[in-house]
């Protein structure tokens, strides 16, 4: 389709979001939990469960489960969507008392004001563009400056209540107990999140809260070793294939089943426009590679990349409200050579782009070189800087080499320079790494990179799994989440082969919440297992609603179940299609623990009646 | 559909298996490797390449590279198919000629006899049942027998050859040279299997040949930690659903995929029948559990069963040709009671059938009490030991508990009585455990069970991903597999559901392929990493095809690709569909690499004229 009548209307006015997205899930409400000062409202998904039925035919109530929600306002029935107007500012408030940042009357970008300028541009533009927020001269916005100042901010107390699952501490305490203890390798998160407990956290480094004061529109979250496992779903339209309305279809979709963050890799035309429509409709940190877009100016010319160019994509993209760049500052020119004998050389666009330039100029990377000036950029928007591992291996034979841990390295001495500005760091991690060989990534990082939280890509501990290199990679990102990376990149079924549908993006998603999950578990992570332990009563009784309802994704176990017993009646039967009704192990179970109950009670009335016949059979003792 | 229209017509005249099943996977060659006696032909799947274009236009041939091939004559266009006659008995001579055999005139199970005159089952019967074999009086047939005996069977040739995947102790170590080395927790693979090295693995108890003289249509293949960590698909219609014909195509759907052995656990109607049209058409080793169909017998009321009854069922089954058998024997009458405090109690079907017969009866179970008159059943056919872990958790909060571990003692105690009649062993294990707590259970399976290989169902590290819960139990299935383990029993998406389809068994089977080939990549198995390589180097040089025919899915991988990229053209174009024609890393990689060698040859160039200059600048020294 020509791009002239791809967008015959305006986006504005016809531009909606698919139904399927904005239906709440089976048996859940939204709930909002209340901080301690106005505004700070904590979303929430609660699923309520139908009662146990008691053998002597009574009914025994379950807790209803509670589950962090990622879906924003989209699965609120009493909020009305509008992706032509945006989410509303939950965040606004907050950002202007803090009174240390102003709105400009217009945007910084050269850029911008081009594109603003740009009438062919009319019929895709979002409408509702917010004037751009900066921080007041000498003034710094970020997170991680209010944590070091002491100040817990409502993002701070919003995250506190999220991450218990909006639990009381006696509860949370509870819920430890009826769990595994973890095995987390050094990580030292308490039984009950407090808002305290968040700022330190933040103020060590040791997590960060993407924010940026122009993305009023997020929920506040945070990444970090000691909290709940993240996962971020890369959307974005290339050169090659899909639409403005299909990326926030996509980033909408990708709230739902959990991305807690969301990359915007697009590439293709209308990097700008897009993005605008992505970040005012997102309810969860947007993140770029903001070089991608910086090559598209310069015709795809690496070479003619400049820092002028890549300093004016930065304020453009953090006046839109980007809340993460990542920035592939660690690829050094004496680097670039190690990688020359490698099976795949340098996989990373980013990392690839920045070899090119390096090489083409003999010079040092500019963002390297460039990095304060950078730091200056992130710290009057709160963006905060995703190290990008430029030189990750793209495949098992190069992994843990040379070249990579020589630019993990470089990582950590840019993150001491990106906190003495007081800005937020995190570090991309890999790639492709055996199983074995995955520890020492992580071990490495939080070596060199003092203690910043790690986001890898997988990694993928095969090459041989085309078409399944989600699960490839999901196995990397289980191990390396449980040793303590604080967040998982997801990989759709698509990768290395071609650019993710909206199925892809599910089943990328559920892929690595599963991931991301099993490393909570593993972690020993306050009350995670809630909600497996739910679950497994549900299945045990044959709460077959329940079971679907508390799964990562009630549809597919509901459609699943039904493909062999579509029969409302079969899900309440006390049996399923693996074994048919006359033969079930959980059948049998229930009766082999009725049977050792009626034991124990014999064994008991044995004991009675041994007592009563050695007090020598009086039925009346004397008293 | 009634069950007496289901087969109206004669099975053995219209049976047939899919196309599909039987097609050639692309560009592949099935290849065969001759070992040192007549009859040991060893089948494998080689893949041809293209060549590397290289920069100067030259064409570099790529090797082609060999695939461990489960999938029998199916894929060997030369070899006509026809389910109904079954497959060549390609070990019938080797059995014969070992003369401690004899061929019965007719079967011994009481039960077989029965089911032979019952006349209207004449429509789903296998025509060609072959006259059943036994041990000679005072014989063992067993591989196990052998090995102790310092013989080298035919069957061990021919798996050393496969498990180098026929290549050359140059070969091999050369492979090993361009791998990481491995992280393998005290096992002791070496460069280059030999014969004589998989006998003293048989002889020692740390591997099995599943090989029932009964069967001699099967591949000899070999379960052990110093091997190939294998995959089992569980296929087998049940009460509620699912044909004779299905099951067969399900089974040899699972070997295309790469099914190492199949386990029919059919439940349903015509078990018997059923499982003669499977052995008699299956390439790999056939696995059951005798309790399902001895509860059959006795019309599901486990109380009724009698060690008669088993007994008859064994030898059924054993006279078929079931290459190993499930045998619940470790669920001990005092182990029953630990498991009811549990959240999911017992969710082994064999396991709880056990477990209430030993409670009906308050006797020990009888698998444990007959445990040697089984020993001498298994040695007359050579059926392995599968010793099944009736207690093992249904969910993470059950994990590693009491019950498990107390049996797990148990069958380490009734793997040395297996052993002390040279009866080949096995152990399975779980289930349900979180990431931190699997190695555990291979710890203690080693110490307990004397090193007799594992073979774990998963273990699924969450509980809450009902219709992915492949790919929960496949992150436990490879960090078991790297940790020791030896055989995985695949999960498939319909897991806790419902009966799997066709397409589920696949994606069952690659996502433990996957989890299968990860652990041996880890385990640093000798060559293991070849196709890894051979498939990184084919990515980065852009030969989609490759890429695609190395892939453990073929066709996946191509069909992913042409959704973006339908064209031809795009197969052999330089960039991939996520980035688009002007901009892809790896287009980008081969520039750098280029300039890094332009770089190499100047530095070369200038230490030249350095010399030149330091030498005084003459372009003739004088001599």
């Amino acid at each position: 389709m020509p791009k002239s009548s791809q967008y015959a209307q305006k986006l504005a006015e016809s531009a909606s979001v698919d139904e399927l997205s904005t239906q709440p899930l089976p048996n859940s409400t939204k709930i909002y939990i209340e901080g301690s000062r106005p505004g700070v409202k904590v979303a929430m998904r609660e699923v309520s469960l139908s009662p146990t039925h008691l053998q002597d035919g009574s009914l025994e109530e379950n807790q209803p489960v509670r589950i962090y929600d990622t879906s924003g306002p989209y699965t609120d029935p009493a909020i009305d969507i509008d992706v032509r107007q945006g989410l509303a500012p939950m965040r606004g408030t907050w950002i202007e008392e803090r009174a240390d940042s102003v709105e400009l009357d217009r945007f910084t970008s050269d850029y911008t004001r081009l594109r603003d300028a740009n009438i062919t541009l009319e019929n895709l533009r979002f409408e509702h563009v917010r004037k751009p927020r900066r921080a007041l001269p000498g003034n710094n916005v970020t997170q991680l400056h209010y944590a070091r100042q002491g100040i817990i901010t409502p993002e701070m107390e919003y995250i506190a209540i999220r991450e218990n699952l909006a639990l009381s501490e006696a509860a949370m305490e509870e819920a430890s107990r009826d769990q595994h203890p973890g095995q987390n390798f050094g990580a030292n998160t308490p039984k009950f999140i407090t808002p305290e407990f968040v700022r330190s956290e933040v103020a060590a480094g040791r997590a960060v809260i993407p924010a940026n004061i122009n993305h009023p529109e997020s929920e506040p979250m945070i990444i970090g070793r000691n909290f709940l496992v993240k996962i971020n779903a890369n959307i974005g339209n290339s050169a090659v294939t899909s639409s403005i309305e299909e990326e926030v279809e996509k980033m909408v979709w990708s709230t739902r089943w959990g991305g807690d963050t969301v990359m915007d890799l697009s590439t293709g035309d209308n990097i700008h426009e897009t993005r605008e429509w992505i970040v005012r409709n997102s309810p969860v940190p947007i993140g770029t590679v903001p070089i991608y877009q910086a090559l598209e100016k310069v015709n795809g010319v690496a070479e003619d990349l400049t820092w002028e160019i890549f300093r004016d994509t930065l304020i453009e993209q953090a006046e839109q409200g980007v809340d993460y760049f990542t920035i592939h500052a660690g690829v050094l020119l004496r680097y670039v050579p190690m990688t020359a004998k490698r099976v795949t050389g340098i996989v990373s666009r980013g990392g690839s782009i920045m070899a090119k330039w390096c090489l083409a100029h003999h010079e040092e990377n500019f963002l390297y070189t460039h990095f304060e000036d950078i730091c200056e950029i992130m710290k009057a928007y709160d963006v905060t800087f995703s190290l990008g591992d430029g030189l990750r291996p793209g495949c098992v034979a190069d992994a843990n080499d040379e070249a990579q841990f020589s630019e993990l390295r470089t990582l950590g001495e840019l993150t001491k320079i990106a906190w003495e500005h007081d800005v937020q760091v995190f570090i991309e991690g890999p790639g492709h790494v055996p199983m074995h060989m995955v520890k020492e990534n992580m071990d490495e990082q939080l070596k060199h990179c003092h203690e910043a939280p790690f986001y890898t890509l997988g990694p993928l501990v095969t090459d041989i799994s085309p078409g399944y290199d989600h699960f490839a990679s999901g196995i990397g990102a289980a191990m390396i989440g449980w040793y303590g990376c604080a967040m998982l990149c997801y990989v759709t079924p698509k990768e290395h082969l071609g650019l993710p549908n909206r199925d892809d993006v599910k089943e990328g998603i559920i892929t690595y919440k599963i991931a991301a999950h099993a490393a909570d578990l593993a972690k020993g992570h306050p009350a995670s297992q809630i909600r497996d332990n739910a679950l497994s009563k549900a299945r045990f009784e044959f709460r077959w609603e329940d079971q679907f309802n508390l799964s990562l994704d009630p549809d597919r176990a509901r459609e699943f179940h039904d493909e062999t017993l579509p029969k409302e009646s079969a899900k309440v039967a006390h049996f399923c299609s693996m074994c048919g009704p006359k033969f079930c192990s959980m059948k049998i179970t229930q009766e082999v623990r009725d049977y050792a109950a009626k034991q124990e009670a014999e064994k008991g009335m044995e004991e009675m009646s041994e007592k009563f016949r050695s007090e020598g059979s009086e039925i009346y003792h004397e008293v």
